[in-house]
């Protein structure tokens, strides 16, 4: 089984006075990895957002376990646990090589964002998703 | 009781082209008021860093409920809920007025930041915590 | 002759593993000063954005002398040095304390954010302004 | 001719509620861009850092002429107008497709990121580049 996964370089922008990639960071690498999936599945979310739809986070559940460095080639994964009408949940996982460094659970809901209401995922994508997790 | 809370406004800095405040961005806001909190507690994390001490979160279950705009006034708040020789937990919220926007359990732990590992948080500062959870 | 200021903290977010500012940053801080400016002025720019209104910055020339370090507080001017119809140029100055630590030349346009073209400035902020700079 | 340069997506976390890229992070691409000229010249920066060395942006002019968006695929340039001992010009660009949305002269000086000093570029670094433009 192949999981979906994205490939990010460390740059200093994502790094923090510690000399590690800065915690908050972490949650970027694994939307870049949602945004590839989903681009995958062929729903660019520019045009998403033309018609007042967005998917947002609403609950995160994050372990930080190691830490990435400056020039560290990461991979982020995105593998959906949980389909339903308006929300989607995923286990996502941050590793350098063989090294788990970040794992977590993330909630996304679909919403208006005009009116900042949960609707329905669109229905071409949630077909997708639901042939995907079957 | 008084909670211990930051006030931060909201900048074009912070936002997203969703026209809202960047998830990733309020664990910003939330490190900014656990900063505050270390500083009000008379340390001063540079000087922690130049003797290979930092502060790193290790875990972190957030909520975010609603969504903050451009040049909205938030609050958050950093309460501890567990200190132990080397880590620390809290609850923190940010909230607009009366309006709960999010909600996290953190747990940070202090670490050499040469070595990346768990050491014991500063006697001094320990003390001061254990004193206000009291 | 008072020059507007705002005040920053330099928190790990700002930072980067050279254990300095990472240089983009200097342009959030520069962006707050100049938002509070207009708010000093009574323009807040979330009615602004309402109104499909935005200050986008056109042009920027920036020499970064010193450099800012973790918990360092931080002083950013912004003063008017041209005003047009539908533009406005600033000089800009970061400092800690005494030091000079950045400096820049700043030209912000007002553009319709859907039509993403040049308009006018708003009139009562234009006059605002010109009463400043006589 | 073949000028050095790197594709990046935009994604949410570049946005910002004007919905478009927010201005500080063309400057986070222009220094990918920069990172991976280094790299292609076989120098990585954390093996510099570790050594006390780093490249820090001294100076920067910055015309913002069209802006990117959400998902666009973008490309930003890299190519060096002069080199001295301890510093180097770089003519950047940021492109979608024909369209040419920020150009940027910038001048970059080698350090000691612990004295805070100009010192030499490490010469097989010197050399390799000496070439290139020549």
């Amino acid at each position: 089984m192949n999981i979906f996964n994205v490939k990010s370089r460390v740059y200093y922008e994502d790094t923090d006075a510690g000399g590690i990639v800065y915690h908050a960071n972490y949650l970027k690498f694994m939307e870049r990895a949602r945004t590839e999936w989903v681009r995958d599945k062929g729903v660019v979310q520019q045009k998403m957002l033309e018609q007042s739809l967005a998917f947002v986070v609403i609950d995160m559940h994050i372990a930080f376990k190691l830490s990435a460095k400056l020039d560290d080639l990461i991979q982020t994964t995105c593998q959906v646990t949980k389909l339903k009408r308006a929300s989607i949940e995923f286990v996502q996982e941050v590793r350098k090589g063989d090294s788990l460094l970040v794992s977590a659970n993330v909630k996304i809901a679909c919403v208006d964002s005009r009116l900042n209401k949960p609707v329905a995922i669109p229905k071409a994508l949630f077909n997708k998703i639901k042939a995907e997790i079957n």
